[in-house]
């Protein structure tokens, strides 16, 4: 399969970075193709700029992401590493998603304006992995997961509905224990092991 | 009061930008002392950066966002101007938000990284204004709302329990009439008249 790994966390060691790690490992253990997208160290500006803002109705200017628009229309596959940040997603992977899931690459605007058209037919599954501070019930009780309906329900459904969501977050990650954090990255590995196809 | 109002388009001349005029008319109406930062203008990096992220437990190096800090400690009231993209913050603003609203200047950590402690005790109210292509019925019973509940619940609440939040949000941007807009723009005018005190 084709698979697009996006990172989007500033600094290598960290938690994220060794998820990153886990992630490449599995990929490469099951002969996949993979292309990564550090979105840091590429020095991706994540900011929507006027001009794409301009054509955003019209003819969607994107030659300012060429690549990126490349790499995502090429991937079956993406997954995500990111740090969850304000129940939200970083600056970076934000503005990823602001630019490059754009009309007449991610989506066909509707004619009359209505609901948009999906247009990654060949996105089969997405991996979102996270870390977050707060414990579980925060993210579930309180806040209603917004990270996973932001990736899995709004951007997912509009723009690949055929494709399967996988969300793995990491609770409390401030103070995980080392044995808690080689269960995740053990139920990482089994993700990535046995569900792209 | 002491009103900082953040503007977080690229265009000045859009929904938002007009919706920022109602904003800047309703604050000089009613002599508040104001200051405006629009962070496509100022060229704000909404990436936060690998030194910010490697001192975010020791001693938060803010030197890159002097000014952003001072107007943020500055403030009683803060007013947010932005488009919602994918139910979410535009890049721009969210990172607004991961490099100011950080540890030192919104809030402090705790000893034992238990909850976090509010620090920004000067702050009022928080108005947002929004607009976004949904109808709200996919914002609320849907999505549950992710915007209201990152600023209002996530974030005011760690930052500055003590302030009161405003979110008007016009949806259906994209179709909008002129009566509708008429309005909205009424309804907002109306809640920085009366409610900053």
């Amino acid at each position: 399969m084709n698979c697009l790994v996006v990172y989007a966390h500033p600094l290598k060691k960290s938690l994220c970075g060794s998820l990153f790690e886990v992630v490449a490992q599995a990929l490469a253990d099951n002969d996949h193709d993979c292309r990564f997208a550090d979105l840091y160290e590429a020095d991706f500006d994540p900011r929507l700029s006027g001009t794409e803002r301009a054509s955003y109705y019209a003819a969607y200017d994107n030659s300012g992401i060429a690549q990126e628009v490349r790499d995502l229309e090429w991937a079956e596959v993406v997954v995500l590493v990111f740090p969850t940040w304000w129940f939200s997603m970083p600056a970076i992977l934000k503005g990823w998603f602001d630019r490059v899931w754009a009309p007449g690459v991610a989506y066909d605007h509707d004619a009359n304006l209505g609901a948009i058209k999906p247009r990654l037919k060949k996105l089969r599954t997405v991996v979102a992995v996270t870390t977050l501070g707060s414990p579980w019930w925060v993210d579930r009780l309180v806040m209603w997961q917004p990270v996973r309906r932001t990736i899995g329900t709004a951007i997912l459904r509009s723009c690949a509905p055929q494709a399967r969501f996988f969300m793995l977050s990491l609770y409390n990650s401030e103070r995980v224990r080392d044995n808690q954090f080689n269960i995740f990255r053990a139920k990482l590995r089994h993700t990535i092991s046995r569900n792209l196809r």
